[in-house]
């Protein structure tokens, strides 16, 4: 189950043009500076509280001082805000009146990690003791809940900043739909775990809930934002995008170079995770059924019977299809101006990766 | 940290007048359809995942066949139809209107259970498994999720029908604040478990949050659905209410009647659990504190120090004066009509339990 909602580990900004990087730099100090408005502590009682939530966004230090760490590349919110003003008539700038619901698609995103890590026994995020590892499984657990609750309060806070009210209901409707299904994708996820067989069909049901329609709210709630005709087209391109860029995941978690990936395919393999090689290939492979069944994975035999099975091929035309449904979309949208080539770009960017 | 969100454990529908118990009978089936319809699972796939929750609910088995069981008196969604109703020109009847809001606010109560009984180790609910010891803890985190997910879709569906947008957007806020105040209440009550001492302003602090602030949502929600001018005044008998019924259950914790409360003392003594009397008598007592300290308390000895520093007589006025606030806001709210008679009585009845 570790690493299918992989905060875009590899993704980077490096080879954007300069315009997505003008644009990113332009918006993400709002989108955090919106985010924490949402979470400033009110009530001296509850310092620790906020404290541990303010840690997990990589604001804080575990003593509650500040700090300067990784938080993650802030792709999700983006897609929000460009989104929205690449479905507006204003330009660019118009993207900023996302802002509010792009800070509350990060929170909801950063609460699925928060119980993610819990879930998976996973020690780790982003380099840094999980929350759970520092604070304890209760906490932990209460922290996600505290994060998920005040996702939806940057939801309603839309309203302070003029959003009329029937928008307003349409995002609640959308994040709520992307919140259910990542509950949804999560549920099978953990079923996976304990049992052998895994279709392919049934990986792709997954993965479209726990990492795809959340990408698809946030260009479906940015073009809905924006008042756009083409929320389907935005909210296509998203799914289609988020689908696409799994898919890459787990192909580069089996064959990515470890220089570039940071990480060797030995904890994929290791781990026995059901990513779409591995689901595709145990369908077809009586001997990798063999390896995987040992005690330990013999790692580079099992990834030399991936590819005598065709998995790589599979998963790679897999990757490739749902790109190009995502680009169509995105043309169909009618994507323009500075944004929408930024959405271009981003998107050729995350999935063009070698790394 | 058990069961200060005790589920209104000790009450009783003996007792109510016939004007009460025809308003459960009339409206209760309603939530509980409600209910069902945001609980139908979309998905063959999904169907266990479903079935996980509506378990907890108290609708099946846990080889979800169809069972009777023991579900909670669903007191939180009738206080939010009883004060719609009552603030409502239009009669008992316009309760209705108000039936979506409290499916949710039943949701997301079951949703705070599912996730306290991970959090406190706690293997029964309602005389029956907990979720997490059937299904484990990731599927018990991940139901809580969906839970608390669902009953924000259940707030949703308001508009299904046919509310103003701004009414449904007023009911997001104040269900919203409710949640994150469980969630401040959740984390003070885990924190004090690891503290020797808590003070009885901080104890107040935590079921203000824990207890308190959902059951003034509930009739808060309630009035606002019914578009009452006297929605504070609702609040704050509901906060009120909420205060004075968990200090009463504190107090039954302790010295009520093991025939009548189901429950010895001993638990909640065993346990070292931080109630109004205990944390006030452990302020006062070296003694207290000494058998506190032992690897096993000394019940009997404990319960009479308990008493000789007057706990019980200050917990048992504490009470009495949040009834009364309860009460003096309830006659502030212009309370009128069958509902508004049978608020005054379900009050009552819930304060004035023995057991």
């Amino acid at each position: 189950m570790t690493g299918t909602r992989s905060d875009l580990r590899y993704s980077s900004l490096k080879g954007f043009a300069m315009n997505l990087k003008e644009l990113f730099a332009h918006f993400i100090p709002q989108i955090e500076a919106e985010m924490r408005a949402c979470l400033s502590s009110p009530d001296p009682a509850l310092a620790a509280y906020y404290g541990m939530m303010r840690y997990h966004l990589g604001w804080t230090d575990e003593h509650f001082a500040p700090a300067q760490v990784n938080s993650g590349k802030r792709i999700r919110p983006m897609l929000c805000v460009l989104a929205c003003a690449s479905a507006s008539a204003g330009g660019a700038q118009s993207g900023a009146q996302a802002i509010p619901a792009a800070a509350g698609i990060e929170l909801l995103h950063n609460f699925s990690l928060i119980h993610d890590d819990v879930e998976d026994n996973s020690p780790t995020r982003r380099g840094r003791p999980a929350l759970w590892t520092l604070w304890g499984v209760p906490q932990a657990i209460n922290s996600g809940d505290g994060m998920l609750t005040i996702a939806h309060v940057a939801i309603d806070r839309l309203r302070l900043h003029g959003v009329p009210p029937e928008r307003v209901l349409d995002v609640h409707g959308i994040f709520d739909g992307a919140c259910l299904s990542l509950t949804h994708g999560q549920y099978l996820d953990i079923s996976f775990e304990s049992r052998q067989h895994v279709s392919v069909d049934e990986y792709l049901h997954m993965i479209a809930g726990k990492t795809s329609a959340l990408i698809g709210a946030c260009t479906a709630i940015g073009a809905t934002m924006a008042g756009s005709d083409a929320v389907t087209h935005y909210e296509t391109f998203g799914r289609e995008l988020g689908l696409a860029f799994q898919i890459q995941d787990d192909i580069l978690g089996i064959w990515g170079d470890e220089a570039l990936t940071g990480k060797s395919a030995e904890s994929d393999m290791a781990t026995r995770k059901k990513s779409l090689p591995a689901v595709y290939a145990l369908e077809r492979s009586e001997r990798l059924r063999a390896l995987y069944a040992a005690p330990e994975v013999d790692v580079p035999s099992a990834i030399a019977e991936m590819d005598a099975v065709g998995a790589r091929t599979f998963a790679e035309q897999a990757a490739r299809e749902h790109h190009e449904r995502a680009m169509e979309s995105l043309r169909a949208s009618d994507a323009s101006g500075d944004a929408g080539q930024a959405l271009f770009e981003l998107a050729e960017s995350l999935l063009g990766r070698a790394a």
